[in-house]
């Protein structure tokens, strides 16, 4: 097979049969790929499960990211989603539509992403289906162990909590701002955008530490906040003077004319961690608290619209951040 | 909303949400849709897990097939996967790339059709992803219980098994070439091509019965009992007098002029089982004894090629299909 070998031309066994041979295995594969389906130990006889699909164009750009990026990215999303629920991954499926002259290249060069994304974790490729589509489609699912713990939802946060959050913060928007003007560089923002790095150990440590309410940071921390806040019943309070700016993201901005507070709080996919504990004390190390939680309808004697912002932003000079913030699928 | 609002009109949140109303639940679901992971139950501490992706265009047309009709033949497929393991289906995993273009009722329509489908077994739909994409692109993960059961593999076929089908085979073929000469009937053809019906019991009954190995016939009857050969390190010759070509594939093949056995013999979609099992006397009602599993250097004293066909078939007037004979992704 040479650099040039297209999909059409290896073929739908063979192609499989390239992909498999290159992932490894793992203690909790009972049976891996190659079956009509898969078979993991879920040794608390519970399994955790979310999927995602990235299309080319909209959630990845051949010329912006290799293959092996895609695939490390596509993975971290879906893993980041089994650490938000304090649990630990455990396997991934994959689904991928491409077109007949997409280079075999790519395509391992996919499964070798995704394979090193999962090991970081433990995790490991379990199966996957190939099919033909005119525009590249990657379909992950993640598989997780709740270890004999509760799943930390969306839905817990009380009054009284903090907020806090663990892992990078805007640094995917910034590369992303970065790419979209034609540079590639700084390399760090570029890097973090084509590669994630979310904390996944962080999310069971902070469902062990007694986090009440956690999400991955997937659309923007604002929108992803306010989610939460909608599934508990809460508003939140955030603190920009919380937030330490890195100095990549400061010089990045400053150079492209853009507020890098924007990306902290609402640019998506870094998939950092977002927290809800009882006290500040409970909070893990590598957190960072950044606001608090308050009740739907607060301490002040004013009245207070339900159906206002859930998530305010305290100490931001240039205004206040209001509603989600986050970008949306679909919308215009 | 009105039968012409489109996905862009409707927005994301409120999609997942009007989908997520529509779905209903079941025991084993112990956290549903709307948060970053669902959670189910897998009592056995095991769980059987498979992927498979439907591309508009490629495995459905919007003008030949209903929405709820995608949504049933996209989780058929999969559930059978699960019930091709000897499994019992616990949920599904859904995600949709869909242009803002599409109409939401489509949406709307598929979700019934996924959920429903999953019912039959007794699985629920328990999480997903909705994202813009130019082509329709549905992914579907299954999730299933082995109930303490080992899973029926393809490699465990031995010579001296019976080989016996349970299901349709060749109805879906008979549809598709219905629908690509411009008819819309016979409709019993049709409907099979739209929505498939496996014979979801009838895999955890043959794992009870001693069944060797399995498979669910995707690619075609021939293509896949040659997969469970490969896999078995044996041959498999099928008997053509065994199989009771249908009165409706029959007919359907006169007004065409086919062969309705190569539907029979090769056509994918319906998602029958085909298994083996020890002897004849241990298969269980409900299958059709097709045929015998060989050794790969058979009795006679002629030297024999381990490369040649894995699968003949006997009584053919016409000759004799060799190879696998199923359709496959990419090639020509």
């Amino acid at each position: 097979m040479t650099a040039m070998t297209t999909l059409g031309e290896t073929g739908e066994l063979d192609l499989v049969a390239a992909i498999v041979a290159r992932l490894p295995s793992s203690a909790q594969v009972l049976l891996g790929p190659g079956d009509d389906a898969a078979v993991v130990a879920t040794p608390d006889g519970r399994v955790v499960a979310t999927i995602d699909v990235l299309v080319e164009g909209v959630h990845f750009r051949r010329d912006w990211s290799e293959a092996v990026d895609v695939g490390h990215k596509a993975a971290a999303q879906n893993l980041a989603d089994v650490a938000a629920m304090g649990a630990r991954p455990l396997a991934l499926l994959v689904g991928l539509a491409a077109p007949a002259t997409l280079p075999t290249q790519w395509a391992l060069g996919l499964a070798d992403g995704l394979a090193a994304e999962a090991a970081k974790t433990g995790a490991a490729v379990v199966g996957g289906d190939v099919v033909a589509g005119e525009r590249v489609t990657v379909s992950v699912t993640a598989l997780g162990s709740l270890e004999g713990r509760e799943p930390v939802t969306r839905a817990g946060a009380r009054p009284g909590d903090v907020v806090a959050v663990c892992g990078r913060l805007g640094w995917s928007a910034g590369g992303l701002a970065v790419l979209s003007r034609g540079f590639r560089s700084p390399r760090a923002l570029v890097a973090a955008h084509r590669r994630p790095e979310p904390p996944y150990e962080a999310g069971p440590a902070a469902a062990l530490a007694g986090a009440t309410a956690m999400v991955d940071v997937s659309d923007g921390l604002l929108g992803d906040l306010a989610q939460v806040s909608v599934a508990s019943g809460v508003r939140m309070r955030v603190e920009v003077a919380a937030f330490e700016v890195p100095a990549a993201l400061r010089d990045a901005a400053a150079a492209l004319g853009k507020d890098p507070l924007e990306w902290v709080l609402t640019g998506g996919e870094d998939h950092a961690l977002a927290a809800t504990f009882p006290s500040a004390g409970q909070v893990p190390a590598g957190w960072t608290v950044i606001g608090e939680v308050l009740a739907l309808a607060g301490p002040s004697s004013a009245p207070q619209d339900p159906a206002g912002p859930r998530v305010t932003v305290s100490g931001l000079p240039a205004g206040t951040y209001e509603g989600p913030g986050g970008w949306r699928h679909f919308s215009a």
